[in-house]
């Protein structure tokens, strides 16, 4: 639905900075006080680029936190599913440490079961974004490091504790923990093989 | 902070209708329209009952949550710490998807970077919870089964997946995904033993 952009050139500049004002509104403002009209005045861009480009809230949060994710949260190869594993969570938890995630997905975890549209969006979001995860873990298994295995419940075990900690239980993400949680799914997929 | 009860005397019986009355109140009405009044009146009780005895909102919903715990998520026994682990995520992913706990955890995870009140009774609520649930954890280890670990983590890696799909990707959790994520915890608590 998003129009195809040559990087760096004039259709890219007013797609990053029309991104960038669709978080900086949503922690501003909140979901219920996002407007398109404030979106585009926030971006210094005519509102009617904004609605003839993204049309939609979800469809502009969604094109937003797909461009974030993927600026924020490269795709590591490092050669080693561990430390592809660490590199990819750290940065994912970095990223989700940000007002503009940590307002996405707290209103996304307040809103879907009341909001199809925001449950789409997210839905979607997520179907995509756990799949180019998954590619460390498809590579791991390529080059013979573990046995074949679903990508993206790799990455649910690595990311799910600490967004159980940021979003349940309120416990600090600490290194550490991010490192131990890694080695035990990598120990765990290797263990499976063994036991 | 709550007054000590006999099982299934009158003081207990009050208790349970309130902490009921609290959790459908919060359904019906939302946090910010949850007062102390509209439990009561829905518990049918004097609203002196519950000011006098909760205090305030969070209080309250503290205490109903863990009273929900207790009932609704035993702490299983089984001899095999796969078996315990399985049990309990079977039972706390089942808790999770009741509109009571739904509600809670939902708004816990909008409110708490902007209630202090609300983020320090939830943190309260799971660090009881998640030392509750380390029972099972504590006893793989004192009989051999693995070795010596955090069991906080262990409960944090088996309900860690299954929460972010309920508050985040949205992804159903099927019984299928509960046993692949449990098995590979226990495989990882292994694996690292040999490792």
């Amino acid at each position: 639905m998003v129009r195809a952009t040559r990087p760096g050139g004039r259709s890219a500049k007013v797609g990053a900075s029309v991104q960038a004002a669709a978080l900086a509104e949503l922690v501003a403002s909140g979901y219920h006080g996002l407007t398109l009209d404030a979106v585009a005045h926030r971006a210094g861009v005519h509102k009617t680029t904004v609605y003839r480009r993204w049309g939609t809230r979800e469809a502009l949060l969604h094109d937003a936190m797909r461009a974030r994710a993927q600026a924020a949260v490269p795709i590591p190869d490092t050669g080693s599913l561990r430390d592809d594993l660490l590199a990819l969570a750290r940065a994912a938890i970095a990223n989700l440490a940000t007002p503009e995630v940590q307002a996405v997905v707290r209103t996304v975890a307040a809103l879907a079961p009341h909001d199809a549209t925001v449950a789409a969006a997210s839905r979607a979001f997520w179907a995509e974004r756990l799949a180019v995860d998954g590619e460390v873990v498809e590579r791991a298994v390529a080059r013979g490091e573990i046995a074949a295995v679903e990508p993206r419940e790799v990455i649910e075990a690595v990311l799910g504790p600490p967004y159980f900690r940021v979003l349940v239980t309120g416990e600090p993400v600490t290194d550490e923990f991010l490192s131990a949680t890694t080695d035990r799914v990598v120990a765990g997929l290797r263990g499976a093989e063994r036991g």
